[in-house]
């Protein structure tokens, strides 16, 4: 009964007047949103999209990434976001993977289209969805002229979406969300986020991402008014919320420090907003902190979760962030979380273990890949690859990634941790710490080290302040100088599989 | 994954000091109460209860009640709430249709365990779980003693309770609600209340009944403070509220009313009280209209709803009071209404229809009774049995029972219509309007009168009387004066199936 259509069919009905979606000056109320999406839908259905087909969707946020995104399963089809940061040859593996028969593209990617089509043979047709019409086969403004079709009535257990995942820890995996698996985390959001029919939000994290949709989905749910930022760009954003009056935004935190530091931030009339959600990525103390005392009338929210989640897992509401700000919070309503240990069961506060998670908006599993489906959900639980404690409170603190885990003369050692000391030294620019064969130890602490310009730093003072900070069987014993940045995901993560990788090849890690 | 178990457990996990539940001075905190159901559901276990087993309760509210309603699914067995209000005679026709293998019973209902052991065969133990244990083969206080077994973790579609229904308009029914129907009407509400973790609840409606369980289970899910009074009573509604700085209260309007005309209803500190929730059955705009404006800072929300909708179908917020005082709001998120024509297609606004519903939280289905059920729930939708209409913002008016409504000479007339009419006469004290046969217009508007003392008036007055306001074949063509109050279901409304019994014996009304 829960689906993606069935919340735009409501919105229609129950905010006539309201606006919608508003982007570059284009403005829909929600009836005329809902009648746009039927008519793109059936224009998608008259060029051969059927129930069950992909539709790969390469757009920049704009309100036809919107339309877009509702009229796939309108038309009874499975929306596939698809990451614009990855380069034509990153795409065609994921297209390939997913096999959708259209693709929907908005003008940035014009320049792409000989390529993925040569490069994707289920590809039947491209829609050109903003900008000229190029070499796409048809346009948004053609297909949307079709009659309306009646919602396909997609629902519950039926595939709404694949996302695929960033991949730090290994090959991109197309994670199956169904319509109730994305209904459902919307609800839990909203069970505890005081949300009101008719807020503005402003989408300016990529929507390709599950950490945006998020907000899509919810501000679809409450009839919401939907602004667009194709990019990220801190000016931008400043006057976006202030003139639209603009009451909710996601951020990840390199944009909320972005925001912080433009130089005018304060002139702007944020008097509006009300909720800011963040998450994705950990979020530095010294930046809520500036953040909170600068807007004092705003709820931050912290959200921890995962594609494979569809993706929230718990919330650290804004009261809860003075005693717990080093917590991932508590987990949501009508989520299991638990922290496991090698057999998965449930382990006692302040054990670590790998965080499991159980509840409707847990994925049915990963597209065409049994092998990493069956590795991931097992014995009734979701295995996040995140490790983890509760305190005696049930607040989550997440420490690393699984994978990141060192296992050194049979310790574990987070390496978040071991990063979190070495970042406190003023000479440490970037720092990653990784897990290297040691014939005494099975793994050795490693760090690979990039200094601010002007300063010098022995790895021996180095390991010597380590062991002021954290027990010594946790510090370094070797470091790698990098006068260049580390490499990272397009998600912003360091890329710690590729720095372990000349470490072991020819060797087996447990865990790659 | 959704159940109501699943709801006590993660509360017990994210409040661990906070208060579950009060009542006469013993005070539960989550993680004691917590353990109290795991407890007394072993005991039960101990006493032959099992998956799947019906067990009754039969209980004023308490906090007894509560440990009840949650240890039944605990041990997986499914919930049996009885209306108290029954004769024994009644009682024993409900659970001898749903076949309980314990009853559980509170001090009030002492004297009635022999005859319900006569009469019930299936009945294998009888609880006593508030007062001295007497007839009853054992007691709370010694189940509580069991060693805690874990969560039966039933979920979804496992039925979770059979709710018998009022029966205004025939036999008696258990509604089949599943644990999936339950939390799903939790999540529908409170994506639209913002309500917060720990807020303090008072239940003074009888638990018995789905609405009051609404704010039961909800506030289970929030992890709240729950207050229970035995029976209604203005003095100690308004002391509970006050000095318990109570934030929400589910009322009907009948107790909405006495509240307010209580004598020193004024001088009750209520600052702490922010949402009072009212349904069940219709609301007089002069009660609500005094209930504002003596608790300006109390949000009021209008809940309409069904037991086969578990049961929450459409809100009216507090800010859409002003503007559509006399509706029922509009569709909760993830609940599909519409008004049906014959053939069960939508119609268009201001045309009446039956009210159809769709949604993850429409019941399973009537208890072993097929026919009901095929009845009910066909061609995809809920038939509600009440007609109403939507206005072009998508708000519900409810004007009648489908059962209720009068057809006469082709022209639908609303019974409720007319008894408004009827009731505007400041002679009238009491009435009911029904459809009795008519050779020439197959059905003919027939009143029921009560009048107030010392008041006269003729029928052809009234006639008269109604013909100003509302159009003439909707009139009153036949009054039948009545001096005694009318007939009344336990809910307290009037019971029109009897009314009308005497003027269709050997014939057949088309719905009756």
């Amino acid at each position: 009964m829960l689906s993606l259509t069935a919340l735009i069919r409501r919105s229609a009905q129950v905010n006539r007047h309201g606006i919608a979606t508003q982007f570059e000056g284009r403005q829909r109320t929600w009836p005329q949103i809902a009648d746009d999406i039927a008519r793109f839908a059936a224009g998608l259905a008259a060029r051969g999209v059927r129930a069950g087909d992909r539709v790969a969707l390469l757009s920049f946020n704009s309100d036809r990434f919107y339309t877009s995104y509702f009229a796939i399963p309108w038309a009874g089809a499975v929306v596939v976001p698809i990451n614009f940061r990855l380069t034509t040859e990153e795409m065609a593996v994921l297209l390939n993977d997913a096999e959708p028969v259209a693709l929907l593209i908005d003008a940035h990617f014009s320049d792409r289209i000989d390529a993925l089509r040569r490069a994707v043979p289920s590809l039947q047709t491209v829609v050109q969805i903003l900008g000229g019409q190029g070499a796409a086969d048809t346009h948004f403004d053609e297909l949307v002229q079709s009659a309306p079709m009646p919602d396909a009535g997609r629902r519950d257990d039926d595939l709404a979406a694949l996302y695929y995942t960033g991949g730090t820890t290994g090959r991109s995996k197309g994670v199956m969300l169904s319509h109730g698996n994305l209904v459902q985390n919307v609800f839990q959001n909203l069970a505890m986020l005081n949300y009101d029919q008719g807020d503005g939000v402003l989408h300016v994290a990529p929507l390709f991402h599950i950490g945006a949709s998020v907000n899509e989905i919810i501000f679809t749910a409450v009839a919401g008014r939907h602004y667009f930022l194709p990019a990220f760009e801190p000016t931008a954003v400043l006057t976006t919320l202030a003139e639209q009056r603009i009451q909710r935004v996601f951020l990840v935190p390199t944009m909320i420090n972005m925001v912080l530091n433009h130089p005018q931030v304060s002139t702007f009339d944020l008097s509006a907003l009300r909720t800011v959600l963040y998450g994705a990525s950990p979020m530095p103390e010294a930046v809520i902190e500036r953040a909170r005392a600068l807007w004092p009338h705003v709820q931050f929210v912290q959200a921890y979760g995962q594609t494979e989640a569809s993706p929230c897992l718990t919330l650290l509401l804004h009261d809860q962030h003075e005693h717990h700000l080093r917590s991932a919070g508590q987990p949501m309503m009508g989520v299991e979380l638990a922290v496991l240990d090698d057999d998965d069961q449930p382990l006692p506060p302040h054990q670590s273990g790998e965080i499991g998670a159980r509840g409707p908006n847990v994925m049915q599993g990963y597209w065409r890949n049994e092998k990493a489906t069956a590795e991931t959900l097992r014995n009734g639980w979701l295995h996040t690859g995140d490790v983890g404690y509760f305190d005696e409170e049930g607040f989550l603190f997440v420490v690393d990634r699984v994978k990141d885990m060192i296992v050194s003369g049979g310790e574990n050692v987070y390496s978040t941790e071991v990063e979190g000391a070495l970042y406190r030294h003023p000479a440490v620019l970037e720092c990653a710490v990784i897990g290297i064969p040691s014939e005494q130890w099975g793994e050795q602490v490693h760090a690979i080290v990039r200094l601010r310009e002007g300063h010098a730093v022995t790895e021996a003072e180095l390991m010597d302040y380590c062991k002021t900070l954290i027990a010594g069987y946790k510090c370094p014993r070797s470091v790698e100088w990098r006068r260049e940045p580390l490499p990272l995901t397009a998600a912003g993560k360091i890329l710690k599989r590729d720095l372990r990788a000349p470490y072991w090849e020819n060797r087996a890690r447990q865990v790659n």
